[in-house]
């Protein structure tokens, strides 16, 4: 009972810690995903120790961006994926070419060992898409080709940065197996690519059978269960499992309006999602930064971080124009969870020594900290906070999700 | 990740099973409540042992049954509750006093120590609301007089209950403590009807500060801010945090239709209460049932847990009719949870015996399980599952929340 009460009081501080310095940061016109990261910050154990990722914190926070990618997936019909998927593609592959390249380089000129280099190249090169696709879903650009080229780009990102992780992990073990990389690496394209293709169609199969459950909101019921399938599946390909969740809602979102799904997945969203950029704030380890003689080669990992996703991405979206291409520059730059994903395997595995880890720290704290502001800064036709039509989207649904179907 | 998977897994299982029962129940007519139930006996620890009781799966079933009471209070408007009051409080007293008279009576004819009498009759004093509640939103039927004096005798049970529980700890400790047991009752008591009489009005005075903020859906973040707020105020005070959800709940009650809180509530509820349902499911112990010479003593002591409500809360509610009567008395039976907690007291403490716990337990789920087809055959007007209009019912929403206010 005591137990269960001081858990209960952890979620608490979350839930109104991260509503209410989001309320702030819109207050000053800053995305409100910056505010709950903050909130993070100062309750977790660095400076508050109100909140510790414990196995129900991080359970909620898994949920949480699960069910997050899953409405940003319901809001991205798959043509609109494959429109722009040639460009996706480009942007990808030399965001990743490029993080990686750099952060090796600048161990080896910096005298490291060369796992030491491969594991912060590695680290730099997963984007993080919850931060990002928070950031557009609240700018109300989902819609957009820049939100479906970093999206796109975003799927194939963690398909290649899960390549990597591979790579590395089997690197500093020894010895590659190329022929189990390869077929891993394939059946993470195949399964991205099936779902993209004909996840809308088997759905269209189902809605006879649909029609036929007795269960309330039952189609509601199905879609959450085909998210955590799908989620348990990319993370058993080697995916991450909000990649499934995020291919759920692909596949789902041609029958969105049909069964109001929108209308359900959204308020759970809103409720757990904060769960998720609050935990991610609470890991930002403050007292990282007192490591003597670190200070440098933090703030040069940083830049290094920053300017290859930028050049990168950016890079890979010159088609779209110079503006555009930028945009979707910065929109890649938050490493948030995966980059430290990958420097616990390092510590995990004892390659990386505790100053290193550090530093791969800091820097996904500080991409994913630092992109928000500037990208919302940086997005057209963003609706002033405060105004008028601001408040219409206090909805829960967007006005083309109400009632349509019964 | 590994390990991240398997919770996963586990979450999906429980979700997915729970559906997946539920709607067979639903079609051979059975409250879908009882097939999450029965979906958490098959994947618990005592048949197949995929789902176990874990600080992630403790927690979402937690949040479940909070969120499952505030989505109950939100559509119990305190006046109605009020207006029931002196038939709920008779309900209650009479369906605590006979319950702890008949327990402990028999446990002391068949020669068991006084300590042991008092905790099984402690054990069959307190009514777990979530089950009942559950039914009678399912049947449509919480707007009606029935649901209401159970409700409001099911907060009064609790504080009754948790009262008995007090007195039961301290006395197997050695001595009672009157004066601090007087005080968490008037704080109970205090705490119930300052949110009953009050909490609307509060509310109200919030209006323009809510009307003002810039957050989305910040209403809905406001709520379960104090869903959870009242959650923890009452686990403080003593009684279960689920209480002060469904005292929250009856708080916005009247603005719920105003600020479309049902609309953003209810998804949230469908997607964590079956894990609440299908834990409580999990938690039943099959293995109890091999003690030889038990079989007998849970036999008695079920009879007389079902018995003892339906007569001491029936006399309670005499004044409604006889139908009337027996429907209160039957909703009122099921001891889920209340009934595991008290004996989890008395084997910490020592103070009972393995068998006795194992008849408890026993005890607990027969009631739970037993209460709700019955109640769903005695209820009126209740829709035939699979008729058009139980069709109608998949919506998330009933149709009086449908968009009134924008």
């Amino acid at each position: 009972m005591e137990h269960s009460g001081n858990l209960l009081f952890e979620l608490f501080l979350m839930f109104a810690g991260a509503k209410a310095l989001g309320e702030i940061f819109e207050r000053f016109r800053q995305p409100a995903v910056v505010g709950e990261l903050i909130a993070g910050v100062l309750l977790g154990p660095s400076l508050l120790a109100l909140v510790h990722p414990s196995e129900l914190t991080e359970g909620l926070a898994e949920i949480g961006a699960i069910f997050l990618l899953f409405t940003v997936g319901l809001e991205t019909k798959p043509r609109d994926l494959l429109q722009v998927g040639w460009t996706a593609v480009q942007v990808a592959v030399l965001g990743v070419a490029l993080p990686f390249f750099l952060g090796f380089l600048y161990l080896r000129i910096i005298d490291h060992s060369m796992v030491e280099a491969i594991f912060v190249g590695a680290a730099m090169v997963a984007t993080s898409v919850g931060i990002t696709a928070r950031v557009l879903a609240d700018a109300g650009v989902l819609s957009t080709r820049l939100a479906r080229v970093i999206l796109g780009a975003a799927v194939l990102d963690d398909i290649l940065g899960m390549i990597v992780l591979a790579v590395v992990s089997s690197l500093s073990e020894g010895k590659v197996n190329y022929i189990s990389l390869a077929i891993v690496a394939v059946e993470a394209i195949g399964f991205s690519l099936l779902v993209i293709f004909f996840g809308s169609h088997v759905v269209r199969r189902f809605r006879p059978a649909i029609a036929r459950l007795r269960a309330r909101n039952a189609a509601f019921a199905l879609s959450v269960i085909l998210c955590l399938g799908l989620s348990l599946a990319s993370l058993y390909i080697g995916m991450a499992a909000i990649i499934g969740a995020f291919l759920a809602g692909l596949a789902l979102a041609d029958h969105s309006e049909e069964y109001r799904l929108q209308e359900s997945a959204h308020p759970v969203m809103e409720f757990l999602a904060p769960f998720f950029f609050v935990l991610l704030g609470a890991k930002v380890d403050l007292h990282t930064l007192d490591q003597p003689g670190l200070v440098g080669m933090i703030i040069v990992v940083c830049l290094l971080a920053i300017v290859s996703k930028l050049i990168g991405c950016g890079a890979g979206a010159w088609s779209l124009g110079f503006r555009e291409a930028v945009r979707v520059g910065v929109g890649m730059v938050p490493r948030g969870e995966v980059g430290l994903i990958v420097a616990g395997v390092g510590l995990s595995l004892h390659t990386i020594s505790d100053a290193i880890y550090a530093v791969v720290l800091t820097m996904s704290m500080v991409t994913t900290l630092v992109a928000p502001p500037v990208l919302r800064m940086m997005l057209p036709r963003l609706p002033a906070a405060g105004a008028p039509n601001a408040r219409g989207a206090a909805d829960a649904t967007p006005p083309a999700e109400r009632p349509v179907a019964t």
